[in-house]
């Protein structure tokens, strides 16, 4: 599966191994500002008790094109009405993409069929590749990729149980399944000496609301307090 | 486009110049045994002027499983026939998907609609990700993955001219277009001091016969002159 260090990939982890998977995580060096994301997915999958973890290296600005991996603005204080309209700057190219091939060479190695990954299609209605018809080509494509295809053994599935859900609804199911969320991080721009989110993100702001609609405080520490949290 | 450094993408460079395009080329540092394949791109890249190079880092290493990215044998000696017999050792998992990917981002960045590469599906009918089924799957995945799928911008097109062509009239092809193969590099398992071919491995008995049947020699040198030079 594919772990961030994110709210949106605990909570997957969380429900595959509820479904009765003993989940491997991926995650990706891959040009971000910050390691903080890494960091993240090291604890929760640590905390989860997972055996093979691997952290991939993979420069993806060498291409340029996205303010996570460059030198652009991150987006703040957008309110989340005004994220669902168009892409976002914070948009990287084909990531969801490379991120999945990866994980489906990995998943062909271990001989596994299946691959989990919090895509959500609610938050991010502005990227493309967190859309369900895209998750159903790719998953159509990955099963032309692969011994699988030519062999006819289990077909690959990409389960992306979070594809629908609200913040609240993706909090709510992992509230119920014991995460964590103290040990994930989901800021853009994190304080690099505190590791502190900035709340005004498109992605604190996500997450902030997520939790008020719960009734509860969001339990990660922010550099400025929202009044959203 | 893809440029591996061998035969078959040294001839897509040259077709795609020949439409009318202005190619940029990506090649891949992907955990192989040796680097001569690169040495190659670069020589074939430079002698086509093409300005716009990558050469990205992703160690494949870290998922095992293939021949040409680990310590198991390259296989000798199979002859022709047997190759086309079930997925050899020598298949990178998800390799092509992947490597598509990386390039489908990099496309993204430049604005360009147009992705080039050498998959064959003749030579390499073992190998399930070089099926004109698989391209198609992939290309249509590429089209929601991407802001061309959500802006409903000229779509993106996987091209894969060599797709249904044997060795042979690849390399006829190639001829025509004054591609120079002294600069290719096609082994598998080349000798590590000279970058002399070993005209053994699948690849280099693939390449011998289609230079053969174009009653010419095959401008690379061998470390062991197979017969069917």
């Amino acid at each position: 599966m594919l772990l961030s260090g994110g709210l949106d990939s605990a909570t997957v982890l969380a429900i595959a191994r509820h479904q009765g998977f003993i989940p491997c995580t991926i995650s990706f060096r891959y040009g971000q500002r910050h390691q903080r994301e890494l960091d993240a997915a090291r604890r929760i999958a640590d905390a989860a008790g997972v055996r093979d973890q691997v952290v991939l290296d993979i420069d993806l600005r060498a291409f340029g094109g996205s303010a996570l991996t460059s030198d652009l603005p991150v987006p703040k204080g957008r309110g989340t009405d005004e994220m669902s309209v168009g892409i976002p700057s914070t948009y990287v190219p084909a990531r969801n993409t490379i991120f999945l091939s990866l994980a489906l060479a990995w998943a062909e190695v271990l001989d596994s069929t299946d691959i989990f990954a919090g895509m959500n299609a609610i938050d991010y209605s502005g990227y493309p590749d967190c859309r369900p018809e895209y998750i159903a080509a790719f998953e159509r494509m990955a099963n032309l990729a692969t011994k699988a295809g030519v062999e006819g053994t289990r077909p690959l599935k990409i389960h992306t149980p979070l594809i629908a859900w609200s913040k609240a609804e993706i909090i709510r199911r992992g509230l119920s399944l014991g995460v964590d969320y103290g040990l994930t991080h989901s800021c853009y721009d994190p304080d690099l000496t505190t590791g502190a989110a900035c709340g005004e993100c498109d992605s604190c702001q996500l997450r902030l609301k997520g939790f008020a609609e719960n009734g509860i405080s969001d339990p990660v520490p922010y550099r400025v307090r929202s009044p959203r949290g």
